[in-house]
């Protein structure tokens, strides 16, 4: 068995944001020489997630829309007794889950023709950090 | 290490569909002759999900009717802007989540006494694919 | 390629909890052996989840709230028709997700600084179970 680590940093410009990795991710595990395997991705903050889905742009904004209909940012959390003001983006995370795995197969990521990889930022404007990690043969 | 690799087809007769996969999730376990290790369920297309939950017709009824209320099917998505009409159920995906990772333990899949996987469509009438990737010793 | 299993029960004497179970997962890890791999926490029992977040007790607090306005405690669901009275708790379990994936680096978790790892109960007062799965070398 093989596995290989990596790590990914995102300083988004915007509060929220959608970045699509999968380029970066099918790089990787092009680096890692794995033919066999499986790719965890997941995001290492609390505010961010992972999402496997479409890229196109309509999608995206419904995509936020949505979540703040369902996870709204608004002050009366009690979480921000502590000084911070980003309740709805551990909500947000937790939503979307924060992690995804992709099967590698014949040395690249076996996924659907339509699944794009994003790292969903909800609480941006600083640096934080994605692992990736490799198992297999 | 021991790699195993396989594909299910789904047509569900319905747009919006349950299918239970834990008997062929377990013959495959069988067929890949791995003893210790971990099967990852993913739905290769970005309108289905994996569902681990139970085999309760109410409860699969209350299901559907809460995704509904959540991310309800209605004509003002972006994304139909597109042409498409499923953006609702890139959304139910994302609330299920598309994939789960089942241990295997002796041989077998090592889950709890009412834990059932299912395949779930949200845009279904059309060929759509999971993939199972199984890993271990 | 080595593996590890082992099982974590726990009877929360609330109908609903968060128990923090990092430090045991760390030391499961530990125990294992394993350098570089995965280490998969899922919960066995369909109306229980995992959650990775934050160790804030207002934070928490809220979670609990969000969770009751968006997946209900209340009795019409047609789940309860079978004499069950938790079907807010499988639907809860499934917006939280019933699994996670830590990735393992140098032989421990390899989680972000505020990356907590807890056992979300939604139906208590009875033993319940938890897989924890470890693969990797």
């Amino acid at each position: 068995m093989n596995s290989f680590t990596e790590y990914l940093w995102f300083e988004t410009p915007q509060r929220q944001a959608l970045v699509n990795i999968t380029d970066r991710l099918g790089d990787l595990v092009e680096k890692s020489g794995i033919q066999e395997g499986m790719c965890l991705v997941s995001a290492m903050h609390i505010t961010a997630a992972i999402w496997v889905n479409d890229e196109e742009s309509g999608l995206k904004k419904d995509l936020f829309k949505w979540l703040e209909e369902l996870a709204p940012a608004k002050p009366d959390y009690l979480h921000h007794q502590t000084g911070e003001d980003n309740a709805d983006a551990h909500l947000k995370r937790t939503l979307l889950h924060h992690q995804a795995i992709l099967p590698i197969t014949k040395g690249k990521l076996d996924v659907g023709p339509w699944e794009q990889v994003f790292y969903a930022e909800f609480d941006g404007q600083r640096r934080k950090r994605v692992v990736i990690k490799i198992l297999g043969e």
